[in-house]
């Protein structure tokens, strides 16, 4: 039997490609796919691209037609989510939120960073987040609940702490890096990631053949990973904006805990060993680093990770699509899970080989 | 049972797109990939896209190995094609020509164009043109021979031709337009149109934010849009390159016949119902004219016509994805209808929705 | 003594590209730059590549200011001019007018095609237009006016017309064309020719690795250049916008007249003698078209011409800067012809190499 | 009276915007351009924007037309400068040395990082370095010497050291780092900076919408930012490429030495008095973080700079174009200080307001 699947805010970038991926899912059917702008018009309207893919039309973000989903993506902005993923949950339906509403564990730490009042601080504490190679235990618990028939609210990461913690998180979490130093991430993001929304900073004339770094130390992606790594006030993570359609890079520097000096060799072997079991991660061999166009397009990462020949310290680089894995991609990977689906069901695709 | 493909030339940009395309198709299996350079390297290490998703390794270009295919795809130069599909065919594997050698029926032209002596003349006459759309006929004789156990070659049109006549031939076909006047084709391509090999044209440096037209009355695909179009001579076609990855958009100026006044919605009707079998060719609404982002990275070609409203010409506007319906989307096309499969089996995919 | 010069919307993309030059300029002293918008504030603040290079502040819209200019530069929309030029012309402030409102010379055109009124028929009968090259005459006169102390009104050319009309001219006064064929020009743009006001089309993840036509038959620049070359009712112009900051190329192809048959050779002969004083335009090789990267940043237009191998045809491509010789850089050029400058003062720089 | 300037290996990139800047310098005449590959060839031909601007043809690379020269500015791969310069100088021609050759100043370092012995250690010993905000010092020295009718030597900065060591010498030298931690220094630079040979690299179709890391903790630019910032062994450097034509970024994070904790004013502050006598350097507001468009086709510096919020570490952010501040443009301006102009003489031009 088929599971019947909705977006909400299927217009934006991230809900159009989930409407990409779902239309291809094997296990997945898109029942609805909301916008409240475009509501009434056929999707290939407004994203010529699915003209003779699907006849489907934008709907009303209404619920009642959602509730009728086994599965709701929330592809909305922060606020929005903490006003529906509640109403959705209580009719039974199963949420994926792609936003940041359900991601900070701490209530306090949400209204810090986004300057608003957590209104679902219940639902915040049952919410499993979403990074599936570094959270396997919180959505194993939610597709334990789902199959149990339980709705469950799945808070996906955010495209930089994808792409940040998958590079960093292995050697952290073998006692690799020192627990008292600055932890430093330079990330780099293609124009996708500043939304849909015409404004001077998306204009081509000005994103073209421009890069530029953006928020020094104030960017909302700061504590979540701070808490994905568990560096809680470590991270100096410096965003930046490129000219790319689609991906993003995140430089990653580990100073190494004193006493630790592994090869890039031994690197190599220990991310290997992390991401043995995860299917959309690869880590390259030793030497080489990730390219951004390799992973556009899909939902994998590909991670690079080398010793520092002088300085202790560890360089890993973490290559995802902004909308594929750092969103719309790992989104649809956490359904898989908690549908007790494979976790790379619809989308093991090439994208481009060039 | 599944088809076995294999690929000569697979490490060129056509050949890498057909290995992306054969990979996911559902009834054919990629068997091998030649590549006489990459021998014996996992596509994955020149094209890191695929890591993860094949362990395939080039395989030196041995026709001893193609010949326990079914089919096999040339990807390769001109010349290259004409040496190597009679000894194909000779052992009974139905081959799908990219390159130009048995596009043109006249091996005088062929001569002509290409400044090299046509050593199959018996093989071209009985070669398949494949641009299904407008060659519907020879594809199903060429499809009924591979029923009968007979090897069949399918000279693939080329991308310049594609895009220009699939906007063009609605109209002409259906006489409208004015038999002793030229026709005018302004077409643009994008970079890998100008094939992997680095040169200062295809420098990043040098294409990038660069438009220029080449080859004005000497590109070699003007004999091939003449013959397809059925307009000898009558043909001013004049390429542009543009700093797109993949894309070709044709712009095509069609003077009136005598008396024939179109409207543009007459003209949409007309294109439609031309197009009304085609699962690969959208006709646009009245009004609209196609973006080559919205076909890159698919087989779909989209077709935007108007009326002019002063001038008696039709102006058609063809886009397709240059490696796509261009060139290796449209032969796995021509394979699946000689191999009796749907014409769009494996090549439905939307690529990108932005 | 050094001329003082303001311009009307200076923060467009035309605008600024006008306040960079007459800032440089060696006999031109830039006196106000006008932004209702932006107005009070430093032009460094939005457009920090001036940082540095000038102290100016935005100043409102005030033609009290203005009426100190020996000669005001308007860069903005279509009617607004209608209502400034007269203005400041009665000021006797010379005006160099960057839209559409005093260009074409019938002001029944202009209605036609611009859907207002035209208010100032009386001061359009007066306006020289704007190509220096094809409208020396009208230019002539206008520096006589002007060094008789009367203020004299400029219609620059557009960006199309600019580069359509400088590539068929030559051919076209000569009498090499049919006068009874159409004319098919078909041009691509940069996106800053579709301005600075941030819109889906403009926004860089449309734009990016995109082409398209658009106002098939419909476009504005119609008429003008029919205008320009005289052949009314005989074109068909289609526009499209490609993945360029600055550049636009247009491809003309012009049916030969009875019984002319010139070779590429004898074109380029009469193309060069036809531009043999223009200091801004050059005649490219035969065999050689232009690139747009090469006049981007500049006044420069260049030219490349071809005798069409089969079909009795030019095909003549122009390649220019669509803010430098399709607006800002080419109305500078009109202001130096009016003010008694060599046409090319502060105009002669090479803006990259590559 | 004039001032005569050669270049040699003028065709290269930084060779040939030498040439662009060298032909608009107010001061100095480009009198001999190099290149082994194209003497003969008019410049123009292999550079069209140059159509119209010059009439200079390469020469070869010969010294004794360049010892007719007041100054040679080498444009030429390392080693090459290491043969090249001693002769000159011998010859009493002052040199302005883009190349690596006499860059760092332990010939022990430079044949442990370039792998080939240095054949000139005692020039070595009398270079200037050339990153004049920072080695003001060694170029008043040098401007002495020039003075005195001795030949000089310069060796001009690297790209990635010149925006890099910008960004990170005010805070420095000021005392405010901790000489224990890592720097960390993340930098993109535009395709220019892999040169212009063409390979798969910087082949479009590889390098558009592509970001990548590369040469982690092996690049060549590391000891010579270890020696201009005083930091031996405790840089982490990591190279990015990103699809940018011409510009590079580096943004460096500075842990902050025990007891200092400035705010991001401070920091304002101290950078704008640091750098109050560069005409070339811009520091920005507190908040603002450069942009690389801003600065490309210039030999501008833009410097932002920020107090981490939570962390103890500043953010420093330079922006450069790579041919610009980091090669040509920076090469021009250790001529002037040398000759004796004003450090900005010919460097003044804002390049493009967009």
């Amino acid at each position: 039997m088929t599971i019947r699947a909705g977006v909400v805010g299927a217009a934006g970038f991230a809900g159009i490609e989930l409407v990409r991926l779902l239309l291809a899912h094997p296990d997945i059917t898109l029942a609805a796919a909301t916008s409240d702008a475009l509501a009434g018009r056929p999707l290939a309207e407004a994203y010529p691209a699915f003209r003779g893919a699907t006849d489907l039309t934008f709907s009303h973000h209404d619920q009642a037609d959602l509730a009728g989903c086994d599965v709701v993506f929330l592809a909305v902005p922060h606020t929005a989510a903490l006003a529906q993923a509640p109403v959705l949950i209580e009719r039974g339906v199963t949420v994926i939120d792609l936003s940041a509403d359900f991601r900070l564990k701490d209530p306090a730490a949400y209204e810090a960073w986004y300057k608003v009042p957590h209104t679902a601080p219940d639902l915040l504490a049952r919410a499993a987040f979403g990074l599936p190679e570094l959270t396997g235990d919180e959505l194993a618990r939610a597709a334990a609940d789902h199959a149990a028939g339980r709705a469950v609210l799945v808070a996906c990461a955010g495209c930089y702490p994808t792409a940040t913690s998958l590079a960093a998180a292995p050697a952290i979490r073998a006692g690799l890096v020192d627990a008292a130093a600055p932890v430093v991430a330079d990330a780099v993001s293609g124009v996708t990631g500043a939304g849909k929304k015409a404004t001077e900073r998306t204009h081509f004339c000005f994103a073209e053949d421009n890069l530029e770094a953006y928020g020094v130390g104030t960017h909302r992606h700061t504590p979540e990973i701070e808490q994905i790594l568990g560096i809680p006030g470590r991270l100096v993570f410096t965003p930046h904006l490129a000219p790319l359609n689609r991906g993003l890079l995140s430089t990653v520097t580990l100073p190494l805990a004193p006493g630790a000096r592994p090869s890039t060799d031994d690197l190599v072997a220990l991310y290997r060993d992390f991401y043995a079991d995860a299917a959309l991660v690869e880590v390259l061999d030793a030497g080489s680093m990730p390219r951004t166009a390799s992973v556009a397009g899909t939902c994998r990462a590909h991670i690079g990770v080398a010793a520092h020949p002088t300085v202790p310290a560890i360089v890993a680089v973490g290559a995802i699509d902004n909308l594929g894995k750092g969103a719309a991609g790992q989104a649809v990977q956490c359904a898989n899970i908690v549908l007790g689906l494979p976790e790379n069901a619809g989308l093991g695709a090439v994208a481009q080989p060039v």
